[in-house]
């Protein structure tokens, strides 16, 4: 069974210039994960552009996802839907397919009830015996969860096995969880790592996001608290730049890195800008000094 | 083409008590709807929790409802999706299953552009010739589209051939789309009839709404003022007490007019609370003299 | 002490046409309201377009209206704030004026925490012995409240001396309310009375709220069960028609009744639409059988 | 008249520990951020915790940071209000008062209309003839403004002095409005700095933000390319930490630094965390290389 700690980065969905589906970039990306030595791949998360996809592509990525890994790395997929019995479906389909866990956030309803997030969860558990990410994302999910919810369902719902904590301000409540938790359960950070390094320092076990560096984040988690801290505040200017709303800059970045072969975002999303552009080129410059990513940073 | 004046009921998806889809009732309560001599019926809407459903069950349903229709009348096929490529695919399949006219919104995004919700329904109108009911309703959307770009879109793309108009407060936006449009579509009104004799007044064609009794939408169509306001007037308290937030009301009614076989609500949607269920009671004895609404109503 | 039960209508602020405080109005209306016998008058809340005013206009509109009551009835005064210890001031201050009661909402906060909305209720309640109408009303405040938190609150806090409760769907839960109070105290409901019928049924002690007709509800709520019904339907179309957004449309029923002298709201609300100026004519005609809503209608 | 290029710090509003304002350490910070020799500074802002505040707590500070200023740096005053007419008010009063300027968003209403937006800064044009900063974040207002509005206005409104652009993503809406401007306007960057970097690039004239260093700011504006460059990512760790929801580490570094005397903040808001107070020693140390900030920083 995964154990979470560690990175997982977040994949992107990459498209053709028609918005298809790319399968083929998405092969390679997941075989340079693997190559990358992360500790396991999340698709179908908000960078994947989940919401933009039909359930067959959803299907046909996870297939990809699952082949291509061959059991190298840990495949966690995002099963997240706002009715619980497509959710249900969505992770015993993961688990047929060969998915190594599932990710599952609640769904904003309009009258808010943790009674009823908690029973989302438990018909998930339910459905299948894949381990599940609890993904807590106010940022995308408009769901608060308490504090107290969360420490509930880890304890009343055994294949919880990793919480996703990307609820603000971060590191106090990392540091409430891991005061609270009833059983050993990993806590990743996500956003992007914007706030990565306050968040291990307060506890966390490693990283699940979308950060198009994740061997930067392997970096982090491995070293020392001083050296976690130097290689943090190095690439923070990268980090934040790609904190900026929307995913095209990430996307950017995987195709100038070899990864993907166009950055082309689905619609209404947008591509990245021409400022934006432009400001990456300086950025790579500055932070590598080269903007030829991909001879860069192959491992 | 099919002509948007009128009434449409917009139709429940009804579930076995184990929440899977019951296409059984689904036929019978077209069937019944052919019965009633509705104008057409829209499917995969709200009340048809469509986000609560995969994508092989809005197929399936697609399927059984042009079958029982049979032609008989028009199969309005909600298509909206948050991804653009997604939504036209939804369209270019249901036009491939036989509906006669797709429904569409716009997607909540994180910064408002009206120049990309024009683009959206550009695309949705360049992937099928069906014609498009557009959808205006920010209660459920989150999306406020100005009264200009909803004229704007008419006026460019030929194939929006009705006003779906649920944004308030409606009758002022009735009337101002009434005195902008460069051509003649038909403006249906909706939010379960609440302020219906008020937006007929205004100029609305008719209805294209959730409410269990679409014969009392036909009568106050086709009825003169006075009478029309009568009979509004007279079923204001239903409509009042369907127009409870969720769906749960609209299907237990549905249920008791033996439409479809039980009220199920899926999660995390909830069923008809006990309070409800006797105040349905009570409402329907006063409102009918009869609670068997089966008997009673049957056209 | 206030018993809050009956009917404690929700007052306009009324402004001349340059939007500054119609002072003489306001001092009309209070006393037209006294002849109307209503059980109390609640100033300051979003029909009183509270969020349009300045410290110095509040005060003195309370002071108007206290004076002019003058101990006839109870002068219930909205003091919410989005600060506490402004929540706290402007309850002192009510008292020093000679307020009777004050309303209190919670407000929004980035991160929702129901142990700082208890932490808000107390401090107001440390602040003054005046009694509180703890109001509940997500439409306005985007702050959605558990039934628990309401039913802890009332049992710490002695001073709650009344429920507004407004949050959908209100009749299973004043019914829930009802179930788990530890002590009698009111529940008064809102809503402009859209609900009224069935919130009557379900155990609501009366109304506070902004419905121009308060001697209605009135009736209502002296009525039998069928009475209740009988009048609650006969004007459920007018109550229907306030009920559109904004605050238009119920002060210009009170010029019309010649409670206020101008309809005027404060930018950037808006004035009544033309569309709806003439659907009122129709309706009150069709209503009361005469548009002279002054002559008809003075008790 | 104000020229709006350079660093206009954000000023939080010290209160003593029973949260009533500490107008001492209010004077204290102000006669510090003139001798840090900024460009000006703005109170009332959101860090200012300006809706926690009762208009005469806000006179008092206005008046307060006027005399204190003395005409050695301008002092913007925020002056937003959630109806039109109190702006206007609030906006004479602080020219009255002897305020440089003040600063002004929209409010957030029911149905969004940027032509009501427009009337509403026409208004608080007509009212003062002072000059306005239009505050663009709608990241606290939940109004998103098009390019196309700001510039109109603008246009339209001459003494529009300078734009506070806060809405993301900001370096290509920099661009965009530079690339669109009628007259050569200020536009100011706000955000905590967070994106500050990419923002001066990207065209930006300086800052007015809540980043609890503003001589920091003061150098990148004052650099070369590169050293603005270098700066910013030097400083990227404590500007993403301070970036955190809420005002509670501003005001705990502020005090730290010796300009106020307390980090008291109003509730419902938070004070600072213990795991933020404990990485806020940390971060002090690793950027500085001291705690006693005071000391360190005292120009």
């Amino acid at each position: 069974m995964t154990d979470f700690r560690g990175v997982f980065p977040i994949l992107p969905t990459p498209f053709l210039p028609d918005e298809s589906v790319d399968i083929g970039s998405f092969r390679t990306m997941i075989e340079r994960m693997v190559g990358l030595c992360v500790d396991g791949v999340t698709i179908l998360g908000v960078l994947g552009e989940a919401n933009r996809l039909t359930d067959r592509e959803r299907t046909d990525l996870v297939d990809a996802a699952v082949q291509t890994a061959d059991g190298r790395i840990p495949v966690v997929v995002g099963t997240s839907h706002s009715g619980t019995r497509a959710a249900t479906e969505l992770a015993a389909s993961a688990k047929r397919q060969g998915a190594d866990a599932v990710m599952v956030t609640p769904h904003k309803e309009p009258v808010p009830s943790e009674r009823r997030i908690f029973d989302h969860f438990r018909a998930v558990a339910a459905a299948t015996d894949l381990p599940i990410v609890l993904q807590d994302h106010p940022g995308s999910t408009e769901v608060h969860m308490s504090v107290e919810l969360v420490l509930d369902m880890v304890k009343e719902i055994p294949t919880i096995a990793c919480i996703k904590q990307e609820a603000l301000p971060s590191p106090p409540r990392i540091a409430a969880l891991k005061a609270g938790l009833s059983r050993d359960v990993p806590i990743l950070t996500g956003l992007g790592a914007l706030y990565g390094g306050f968040e291990l320092a307060a506890g966390a076990d490693g990283f699940m996001t979308g950060f198009a560096f994740p061997e930067i984040l392997k970096a982090m988690v491995a070293a020392s608290v001083d050296d976690a801290w130097r290689i943090y505040a190095k690439h923070l200017p990268l980090i934040v730049f790609e904190n900026q709303p929307g995913v095209a800059i990430r996307k950017e970045i995987f195709r100038r890195r070899g990864l993907i072969a166009h950055s082309v975002v689905r619609a209404p999303g947008t591509g990245i800008s021409p400022t934006a552009a432009l400001q990456l080129d300086d950025l790579l410059e500055r932070t590598f000094g080269a903007r030829n990513l991909c001879e860069r940073l192959t491992p």
